[in-house]
């Protein structure tokens, strides 16, 4: 009852189809009504709790509500308790927290009990891949936020400290508390004193709003900026100049969070260049940093080259070191066992790892997903991943559990999000990216929750008409809400369907390293077997798929019972893994009798065809959307569509030349020559 | 029976699937038995019609043919009459159309029964719009036969010879005798006796196969190379220049046909220009070659700078003059009021000229029907025309009777068709293009004919395997010949659909003067009126199409009752015209009850579904075609999607904003933006 009241006074209340730029995000909504605060603590972090329940208020007119900071051992971390009249908490932080919980209540309709709100994560945080002159690796969405043209220097100015703060509310508001602030491919500057000035600038806007600091260096600053011979993590001078880099920070930046560490990987120097491990690298940074609260994300993203399986690699290269590393040191593991595939098992470093703190790396910005011109709803995807049962602590031993310390005692948690946020108007490119941002936030404040309850919050907060205009009001749920949100929820299956179904990866464009539309065909000659799309696909004459069986790389064995012959076994192992465990005939036998050829011809039409449903849930939902925002997501699905169409017609006309086999008559045949595709950059495409 | 018989042989003795490059055209048979020829006369052109019987000889083995020369009254001019053992006719050149007949009739199985075959037009001449630098205007097939770089100058090689002997043969074998050889855009260099020489050689190399030479010239050619002070054509030393270069000529090439004219239309010089009519410049002409047996094909093609309604001035011009025009003189008088379009309404001078020779001019080459990139067989809009009824001498005047002398006393008869040949090796850029070219003779030689007998035998005769190969062949028919025929029947209305339809005209690409793709929106500042699509698609709030009827610009009076009527008055328009004669608001109810906008839109996406289902009727027939040119064919078809469904967004998409309606929503969404579309050529785009 109370929840259909609150909706039906926003329904009654507010209603606007002025156009709207997407730069206020899920943070739109204004106070209808008067509310008196009461808090006994004064802070920065208690003021803007207060500003953001006054400016935003849709509760009880002449409402009072209390603020009150508490030990409570129910309560965890930042979590705090809310009812409509008081929000609890252990921490100011908690406060702020339970502040925005409660607006996005009283937004969304959601009941408001005497409710505990408890963080699945102790840290979450955003890794910006931005660079020092202000690009952004694999960011769609403009420039940096952060860093400018080096041209400009370090020089901070009135406008960056209030992007900056937008920013850091829009983190605060979801429970986001931590950003590495740049690429993980670091620039040697980074650690420079001239550079740690800027961070410092950047953390004291971010401060107030709970937003923790940290930074990706480079394993070998010390012979880089430091002028030491060696970098070697054992000697004593390296480890001294560690020592005195990291004072230094935590002088500026008192409650600097820790270094994120690309090591060993794509040519980033490392450990191992010393003949030591990935332990002896992080630990001996975990040192350094442990006296001021710090910790290390040591990333398990490795591969060698030209190794007989990739997707082994990590598992073979961590594995062997667990114990060994500081309780300050978090193995930070992408999804999957790959590289962010539009779909992947997930990596088996997960629950095995089981004396390690393990982190799970997701990406935000779309760099295998459509860039910012596809509308993939990820939050999907990443559910799928965080509620697989990795067995490896019985049934139930999901991902999350074996991250968030539910199972294995870790000092630490944490989980990352590659950001997807530049200087764009919108913050992300794409409107709806803007939901992915939202979704981590979410995710990694509840682990359990789920995409569909996030996307309905999303939608009501980004698209609601702010003001009262006419009639069509009642009809938004029904018009808007429900079909975007079915749209939102496809929309990851989609874009599998039409990229790579049935367990293919790797398969994109690798012409310019874009990472954008088809590359079944890329494979240069000279380059690493390994950078080659035919390395995962294996497409011949015999079949397709890539044998993870025990008789092929074995890296099925990766997995704990019953995974293993779950997926060693043809007839378990899920269709959507298919051609990830298994290189299949072209006549194979699916289990809807189709043969394989055929299945792959109707999967990839099928995301061609949702993409175009898409289209028309978009286009009817017109009279219900702000014009502004409504054209840009048009104009974009347009894209989408030929992108989907691009991607059917390059797939099928390059593995058809093994299969040589008909598509199907009654499958929309190609419209694009396989020439053509192969030789062209679709980045630009069109646009 | 003996028509199975025919084509039993054929099936059971020719099948071949090796690749053909198309350079063959519709004379790929080769004989399958003897024929013993026997004739009494003897000439370069019964050498021809001997040879040709023999090489391709597909009748009983071991036969006799007799060829034989004797006048008949009832066989009229070069026509023939055949049966299985004699070809006879009044000339050689009927002998040689004859024998071509035969060796058709024994490849495509017809019956050859006694019959006497007759031509419709004494001239059926193709237009080259060969500039004399080597480029064609408007056409897509690559360069000039005839013409070379300037740099190369007027020089002939045997490679040159080669090539016009297969294009003189290849007319002929359809019943072509005459090529203007050079551009109605004419050089002053035409004239010259450098060029002329060159003109020697071709005609020498077609002669044998009865194709005479006409040129285009400029009219103002006394000034520009006799150094006369004035063109006028009452001057006598302008008659006198042009008597001797009549005289010049004819000496160079006795049987040379005569001008074409392009006068006062475009920019080109004219009578006008002198204060004289197009009766004065044309009988001067007329009489210049009247002693050779010339003629002078004057041009109707005209249009003052932003008149009221261009469609309505040929007729305004002309009429007044009928009576006027030497016996010599034909006016060429293209098939429609306005220019080439997808379709239009004959154009009304047909049947109103009584006293004057009219000749239709079609457009080959296809300017404003998709290039040489897309499959369109005119043959089908052709007929529409010829079968249009001007009611001019009552039920029956059709436009074919009355250009044919059936109706009118006329001294000379002729049609023209603009050519798309270039030195492409298929010759005409698309291998469906050739049918094009072979309608066009079949239709001069017989104005009766059906366009569906004419692919019938097309494809039979391009298609038809030519060496046995395996079980397939019985199945050719059903699965090929009568899908793609089916095909080719439909592809010009799938094409009006998805470009123009309902009427519309001349919303083509006007950047960089393309006339490839959409363009409703063309209109640079500055442009005359009567070049911007705006001047005739008329849309705006209050509706769409050209309002012709009297209460508008009043063309519909230049048809004859009951046509007339039948176009002014809405309920019995023709729909497929309807926006041609009248401006119609857009929720206008169509006979199907459809409003106008909705129909619109349902029009342009059936005809994006006919080329998607033409690419599934191809894609099927790949087992009966061979495979470059299944490839060639297919690559195309593709493209051919594309450009559809760009058409349908760019137009649709433009006029929304007039309509200011959603498209139906169980219509595909367009996938391009107009901002996009509108400012891109897309002549190559995606080649």
């Amino acid at each position: 009852m109370k929840k259909t009241l609150v909706f039906l006074i926003l329904i009654s209340t507010t209603f606007n189809l002025h156009a709207e730029d997407g730069h206020l995000l899920w943070l739109r909504a204004k106070s209808t009504g008067k509310v008196t605060i009461v808090c006994f603590s004064k802070s920065s972090t208690i003021a803007i709790a207060k500003q953001e329940l006054e400016q935003s208020w849709q509760g009880k007119n002449g409402a009072k509500l209390l603020l009150t900071i508490k030990k409570s051992k129910a309560i965890k971390g930042d979590g705090f308790k809310i009812s409509e009249n008081e929000i609890q908490a252990n921490t100011e932080l908690g406060i702020l927290y339970g502040a925005y919980e409660l607006l996005r209540r009283q937004q969304t309709g959601e009941a408001i009990q005497n409710e505990i709100c408890n963080p699945s994560y102790e840290r979450r945080i955003l890794n910006h891949w931005d660079n020092l002159d202000g690009s952004v690796e694999r960011g769609y969405a403009g420039k940096s936020i952060f860093w400018h043209d080096m041209e400009k220097g370090y020089a901070v100015t009135d406008n960056d400290r209030i992007l900056w703060k937008e920013y850091a509310r829009a983190n605060a508001s979801i429970g986001i508390n931590g950003a590495v602030l740049n690429n993980v491919n670091s620039s040697k500057l980074m650690l420079t004193t001239e550079c740690l000035q800027k961070v410092k600038a950047i953390s004291e806007v971010m401060r107030p709003y709970g937003i923790k600091t940290y930074l990706s260096v480079k394993f070998s600053s010390p012979t880089l900026i430091g002028g030491l011979k060696t970098s070697d993590p054992l000697n004593s001078e390296v480890i001294k100049w560690w020592k005195d880099k990291a004072k230094e920070i935590h002088k500026i930046i008192p409650d600097f969070g820790g270094f994120l560490i690309k090591a060993n990987s794509e040519g980033e120097p490392g450990p191992q260049d010393f003949g030591r491990t990935h332990a002896d690298g992080a630990n001996m940074l975990a040192d350094v940093v442990k006296p001021y609260g710090g910790i290390i994300m040591w990333r398990a993203f490795v591969y060698e080259i030209n190794s007989k399986d990739r997707a082994a690699q990590a598992y073979n290269e961590f594995m062997p070191l667990d114990g060994q590393f500081r309780d300050n040191v978090i193995i930070q593991v992408k999804n999957g066992p790959v590289d962010f595939q539009p779909r992947e098992p997930f990596n088996p470093l997960f629950g095995a790892m089981k004396k390690t703190s393990v982190m799970p790396e997701l990406q935000i910005t779309q760099e295998y997903l459509g860039h910012s011109e596809q509308l993939v709803y990820l939050a999907k995807m990443w559910e799928e991943f965080l509620k697989s049962d990795t067995h490896q602590e019985g049934v139930g031993s999901t991902v999350a559990r074996t991250t968030d310390a539910s199972i294995f005692p870790q000092k630490h948690t944490a989980i990352a999000g590659v950001a997807n946020i530049g200087l764009d108007t919108n913050w992300c490119g794409h409107h709806f990216a803007q939901s992915n941002w939202y979704a981590f936030g979410r995710m990694a404040w509840n682990n359990q929750i789920t995409s569909e309850k996030i996307a309905d919050e999303w939608l009501k907060l980004t698209f609601y008409p702010i003001e009262e205009k006419d009639s069509k009001v009642s009809d938004w749920k029904k018009n808007f809400l429900e079909p975007v949100k079915q749209l939102m929820l496809e929309s990851h299956e989609a874009a599998v369907n039409y990229s790579m179904p049935l367990g293919l990866h790797h398969i994109f464009a690798g012409l310019n390293n874009t990472h954008y539309g088809p590359g079944p065909w890329f494979g240069p000659k000279g380059i690493r077997s390994d950078w080659t799309a035919a390395y995962y696909h294996k497409a011949d004459a015999s079949g397709i798929g890539f044998d993870r069986t025990e008789k092929g790389s074995g890296a099925v064995n990766q997995y704990h019972e019953p995974l293993k012959s779950q997926f060693e076994n043809i007839e378990t192992c899920p269709e959507i893994y298919l051609l990830w465990f298994h290189h299949l005939p072209w006549d194979y036998k699916m289990k809807n009798e189709r043969i394989l050829w055929d299945e792959l011809c109707y999967t990839y039409d099928k995301g061609v065809k949702e993409v175009r449903e898409f289209q028309k849930i978009w286009d009817k939902a017109q009279p219900y959307i702000d014009e502004q925002r409504f054209f840009e997501v048009q104009s974009k699905l347009r894209r989408q569509s030929r992108d989907a169409q691009i991607w059917k017609d390059g797939c099928l006309l390059y593995f058809q030349q093994f299969s040589k086999r008909p598509i199907p008559f009654d499958i929309e045949r190609p419209v694009y020559n396989l020439d053509y595709l192969s030789k062209t950059d679709l980045t630009d495409y069109l646009k």
